[in-house]
Protein backbone atom coordinates (compact mmCIF):
# COMPACT_ATOMS: atom_id res chain seq x y z
CA UNK A 1 0.00 0.00 0.00
CA UNK A 2 1.71 3.35 -0.94
CA UNK A 3 0.67 6.97 0.26
CA UNK A 4 0.82 9.61 -2.65
CA UNK A 5 0.90 13.12 -1.94
CA UNK A 6 0.25 15.32 -4.99
CA UNK A 7 0.94 19.30 -5.20
CA UNK A 8 -1.19 20.88 -8.20
CA UNK A 9 0.12 24.40 -8.61
CA UNK A 10 -1.61 27.27 -10.89
CA UNK A 11 1.42 27.43 -13.88
CA UNK A 12 3.81 30.82 -13.14
CA UNK A 13 2.09 32.45 -16.26
CA UNK A 14 -1.25 32.65 -15.05
CA UNK A 15 -2.38 34.82 -12.77
CA UNK A 16 -3.25 33.60 -9.44
CA UNK A 17 -6.26 36.06 -7.60
CA UNK A 18 -6.57 34.03 -4.39
CA UNK A 19 -3.17 34.48 -4.00
CA UNK A 20 -3.13 38.17 -4.75
CA UNK A 21 -5.89 38.36 -1.70
CA UNK A 22 -4.26 36.15 0.86
CA UNK A 23 -1.27 38.75 0.09
CA UNK A 24 -3.30 41.72 0.50
CA UNK A 25 -4.69 39.96 4.00
CA UNK A 26 -1.37 39.25 5.32
CA UNK A 27 -0.03 42.74 4.31
CA UNK A 28 -2.66 44.48 5.94
CA UNK A 29 -1.96 42.13 9.03
CA UNK A 30 1.82 43.77 9.19
CA UNK A 31 3.57 40.98 7.58
CA UNK A 32 5.27 43.29 4.33
CA UNK A 33 8.21 41.22 3.79
CA UNK A 34 5.66 38.31 2.29
CA UNK A 35 5.32 38.86 -1.59
CA UNK A 36 4.79 36.44 -4.14
CA UNK A 37 1.81 34.55 -2.73
CA UNK A 38 0.43 31.65 -4.82
CA UNK A 39 -2.17 29.04 -3.51
CA UNK A 40 -2.31 25.52 -4.89
CA UNK A 41 -3.68 21.84 -3.70
CA UNK A 42 -2.11 19.38 -2.04
CA UNK A 43 -3.93 16.05 -1.99
CA UNK A 44 -3.11 12.73 0.01
CA UNK A 45 -4.28 9.83 -1.39
CA UNK A 46 -4.00 5.92 -0.31
CA UNK A 47 -3.26 3.52 -3.27
CA UNK A 48 -3.81 0.08 -2.79
CA UNK A 49 -0.75 -1.44 -5.79
CA UNK A 50 1.56 -3.76 -5.64
CA UNK A 51 4.51 -2.08 -6.63
CA UNK A 52 5.62 1.31 -6.57
CA UNK A 53 5.67 1.79 -10.11
CA UNK A 54 2.25 0.71 -10.29
CA UNK A 55 1.49 3.59 -7.68
CA UNK A 56 3.09 5.90 -9.89
CA UNK A 57 0.98 4.90 -12.66
CA UNK A 58 -1.92 5.46 -10.98
CA UNK A 59 -1.34 8.55 -9.13
CA UNK A 60 -0.21 9.98 -12.58
CA UNK A 61 -3.66 8.77 -14.41
CA UNK A 62 -5.45 10.15 -11.69
CA UNK A 63 -3.79 13.58 -11.70
CA UNK A 64 -4.21 13.73 -15.59
CA UNK A 65 -7.57 12.44 -16.07
CA UNK A 66 -9.05 14.43 -13.06
CA UNK A 67 -7.24 16.10 -10.46
CA UNK A 68 -5.00 18.74 -12.33
CA UNK A 69 -6.30 21.39 -15.46
CA UNK A 70 -3.15 20.11 -17.76
CA UNK A 71 -4.31 23.73 -19.40
CA UNK A 72 -3.52 25.59 -16.10
CA UNK A 73 -2.32 24.07 -13.21
CA UNK A 74 1.40 21.76 -13.02
CA UNK A 75 1.31 19.03 -10.34
CA UNK A 76 4.06 16.86 -8.62
CA UNK A 77 3.64 14.13 -6.35
CA UNK A 78 5.82 11.80 -4.13
CA UNK A 79 4.76 8.40 -3.36
CA UNK A 80 5.88 6.84 -0.25
CA UNK A 81 5.25 3.14 1.32
CA UNK A 82 3.33 2.84 4.48
CA UNK B 1 15.02 35.86 0.66
CA UNK B 2 13.13 33.07 1.53
CA UNK B 3 10.53 30.63 -0.07
CA UNK B 4 8.04 28.95 2.32
CA UNK B 5 6.16 25.89 1.03
CA UNK B 6 3.32 25.86 3.38
CA UNK B 7 0.88 22.72 3.35
CA UNK B 8 -2.21 23.17 5.26
CA UNK B 9 -4.56 20.22 5.61
CA UNK B 10 -7.79 19.37 7.72
CA UNK B 11 -7.55 17.64 10.83
CA UNK B 12 -7.63 13.77 10.56
CA UNK B 13 -10.86 13.46 13.05
CA UNK B 14 -12.66 15.93 10.22
CA UNK B 15 -14.49 14.79 7.16
CA UNK B 16 -13.31 16.13 4.17
CA UNK B 17 -16.50 15.70 1.92
CA UNK B 18 -14.41 17.58 -1.26
CA UNK B 19 -12.17 14.61 -0.62
CA UNK B 20 -14.86 12.04 -0.73
CA UNK B 21 -16.62 13.42 -3.51
CA UNK B 22 -13.14 13.20 -5.46
CA UNK B 23 -12.86 9.94 -4.66
CA UNK B 24 -16.36 8.34 -5.87
CA UNK B 25 -15.08 10.65 -9.33
CA UNK B 26 -11.56 8.37 -9.34
CA UNK B 27 -13.73 5.30 -8.88
CA UNK B 28 -15.64 6.14 -11.48
CA UNK B 29 -12.72 6.46 -13.97
CA UNK B 30 -11.99 2.68 -12.95
CA UNK B 31 -9.52 3.27 -10.25
CA UNK B 32 -10.74 1.69 -7.75
CA UNK B 33 -6.90 1.38 -5.77
CA UNK B 34 -7.68 4.70 -4.34
CA UNK B 35 -8.70 5.68 -1.13
CA UNK B 36 -9.14 7.87 1.80
CA UNK B 37 -8.11 10.80 -0.58
CA UNK B 38 -8.11 14.24 1.50
CA UNK B 39 -7.76 17.68 0.36
CA UNK B 40 -5.74 20.59 1.61
CA UNK B 41 -4.01 23.41 0.61
CA UNK B 42 -0.51 24.41 -0.90
CA UNK B 43 0.80 27.50 -0.26
CA UNK B 44 4.17 29.23 -2.22
CA UNK B 45 5.37 32.27 -0.93
CA UNK B 46 8.55 34.77 -0.87
CA UNK B 47 9.12 36.45 2.63
CA UNK B 48 11.60 38.98 2.39
CA UNK B 49 13.70 37.96 5.78
CA UNK B 50 17.10 38.67 6.89
CA UNK B 51 17.54 35.30 8.32
CA UNK B 52 15.89 31.88 7.90
CA UNK B 53 14.91 31.58 11.31
CA UNK B 54 13.03 35.29 10.98
CA UNK B 55 11.63 33.31 7.82
CA UNK B 56 10.40 30.91 9.98
CA UNK B 57 8.88 33.29 12.53
CA UNK B 58 6.59 35.03 9.62
CA UNK B 59 5.49 32.17 8.14
CA UNK B 60 4.00 30.68 11.00
CA UNK B 61 2.71 33.75 11.81
CA UNK B 62 0.93 34.09 8.65
CA UNK B 63 -0.35 30.55 8.99
CA UNK B 64 -1.68 31.42 12.58
CA UNK B 65 -3.12 34.41 11.80
CA UNK B 66 -4.80 33.79 8.75
CA UNK B 67 -3.80 30.78 6.55
CA UNK B 68 -5.07 27.91 8.82
CA UNK B 69 -7.80 27.80 10.89
CA UNK B 70 -6.18 26.39 14.12
CA UNK B 71 -9.78 24.34 15.20
CA UNK B 72 -9.82 22.48 11.98
CA UNK B 73 -6.57 22.31 10.15
CA UNK B 74 -3.07 21.40 11.04
CA UNK B 75 -0.04 22.96 8.98
CA UNK B 76 3.70 22.03 7.91
CA UNK B 77 5.99 24.35 6.18
CA UNK B 78 9.11 23.98 4.78
CA UNK B 79 11.68 27.17 3.98
CA UNK B 80 14.56 27.51 1.87
CA UNK B 81 16.92 29.79 1.02
CA UNK B 82 16.35 31.61 -2.82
Amino acid sequence: MYQSTITITLRPSILDVQGKAVELGIHTLGMKEVENVRIGKSIQMTVNAPSEDEAKRITEEACKKLLANSVMEDFSYTIKSV
